[in-house]
């Protein structure tokens, strides 16, 4: 699936949200200014806002989307980007999307202070000229309130090397799936959707949600090097993952306990990540984690069942099925 | 003047406001809720709150500060700590309040985290149960904005070396003034202040945001080691500030260019702080830079003109005149 098509498809719409994300960013200081603009021309796939408009559109039973929409899908794509700009410092990274970070160019203050100001606008979009959407502004405070705590919890798991699937599926859901959930279901409210709706917007975002975390972590046992950021590096960084957690179960208990010694001292013993890497390949683990990454995807698909079909459908079936097999 | 003195007057509308910080920051996760109650208890003089507190009552005529008041001067000063936190990162600060910074003691991944949580905290607080109060959110959302650009236009201007004093006081405003605004300006909204109060409470906040952070400035260059940081290392990080102003107006235009190459080329020659300290102080830059600052008391002191007298006005008045001669 070509994303890029995706965008072609949703036309005025897809032009508002990147013209007011364009807006909102403008600044007349000018190293946030072009830190801005560098970020935006290595924009990634822009999952979030098409999304939004998509379920947007689909709950909006014909009436199409509207100015509330097109801000919550504004602000969704900022509120991820500012996630990014904030882990790279958290994680020193130096690459992504095939480029070198902010942190990497600029330094960590940058990377710090841009973060803040994309979270900030994102908070404006959120509030618009007038919060009165009462429900839309809980549902993105919420999320904020999860991305805060996914990658504190990611680092606390990380210390003990002990997580568990629910420690893993608390995570992604803080770091990645609420996210997804306020872009779909604040799209859904702003179009005044129906409860049934309303809630199967929610399931397909968190479900799609789920599955892209679990991609994303799948990428980065198997990934290849468009993805734009060394492989393996998550377990340098302690983090246990759905192919690790897939391996280790189809492990046996003094194996497990040798591979979470390999975790524990991997800050002092990086050469120990081919090992763990190996056993991961060699246990199972990418199957694991493929099943359960295709589970999340049908549930994804299944919730969509409820509405008539339409060309919106039909691209967010697809999108599910594009986070499935995407390679970067 | 004793801080210590002013909270316990605030009596039980203290006790919430603390109260209701502890609640917000309170969290499964061990790793963030050891760390929010390791900040908490090296809390430095949370102004912030108390001039919402006092600014709240002092406009109520006498109703006194209702839930949403307590809502916001607990933002205020979870807030600020968001920014020091995050500034601790950019600036790469070892020590705050007398204490190792989180930056240092934990490292800049949950320097940063940590902050997005206080930030996000602040961002519920401020939109409450139900977003109703517009102008409060509206308040804040514009010195979320301000705080987010106030670092990076101070990180541009070291670029260049060539702030000027407008240069200066748009930093401080954005990094510093606006804050103190919004905590007496919002508090001032929560208790249904006429328009003549609420134009008194910003004057009287702004003046006194710019006098704080002018003192800041002092403190950097003449300090003593109870604020908790190294003296004079603003200058390390090219910023240029009022005491630093101050003695450029006085020098030769010649003088001006030898120092503010030095200023340049301080990074790849931090041993010429010295020669840039000993030129300030021998060029009057700590009697311009207080003249500045008296000048800004003055102008907060005469704001609260309009007001009755009242233990609030006295205590708002007594704040002022602490933030011009405190050491720390």
């Amino acid at each position: 699936m070509d994303v890029q098509l995706v965008k072609h498809r949703l036309g005025n719409d897809w032009v508002a949200v990147t013209e007011l994300i364009g807006d909102v960013l403008k600044s007349d200081i000018a190293i946030l200014d072009d830190t801005n603009r560098s970020i935006l021309s290595h924009s990634g796939k822009q999952l979030r806002p098409m999304l939004s408009l998509l379920t947007g559109r689909l709950c909006s039973c014909g009436r199409g989307v509207n100015e509330a929409t097109i801000r919550y899908a504004a602000a969704s794509e900022l509120l991820h980007n500012a996630t990014l700009l904030h882990d790279d410092v958290a994680d020193s990274s130096d690459c992504r999307r095939g480029a070198p970070t902010v942190n990497a160019l600029l330094g960590p203050a940058v990377s710090v202070l841009v973060g803040d100001y994309w979270l900030v606008k994102a908070v404006n979009l959120i509030l618009g000229e007038a919060p009165s959407d009462t429900r839309a502004v809980r549902i993105f405070a919420k999320t904020l309130s999860d991305l805060a705590q996914g990658e504190m919890l990611q680092l606390q798991m990380a210390s003990t090397v002990r997580t568990t699937v629910e420690d893993y599926l608390r995570i992604i859901y803080s770091k990645t799936a609420s996210l997804f959930e306020a872009a779909c279901l604040s799209a859904a409210v702003s179009v005044g959707a129906c409860k049934e709706y309303e809630v199967a917007a929610t399931d397909y975002a968190v479900s799609l949600g789920y599955a892209f975390q679990i991609k994303d972590d799948i990428l980065d046992y198997v990934g290849d090097k468009k993805v734009g950021k060394p492989l393996g590096i998550d377990i340098l960084e302690q983090k246990i993952t759905a192919p690790l957690l897939g391996a280790l179960s189809n492990a046996s208990e003094s194996k497990q306990e040798e591979i979470r010694n390999l975790v524990r001292g991997i800050v002092g013993h990086p050469e120990n990540r081919e090992e763990i890497v190996g056993f991961v390949l060699s246990n199972g683990g990418i199957e694991a984690a493929k099943v359960m990454l295709d589970g999340y995807i049908d549930k994804a698909v299944d919730a969509l069942a409820i509405f008539p079909d339409s060309e919106e459908k039909a691209l967010l079936e697809e999108l599910a099925r594009f986070v499935a097999i995407r390679n970067s």
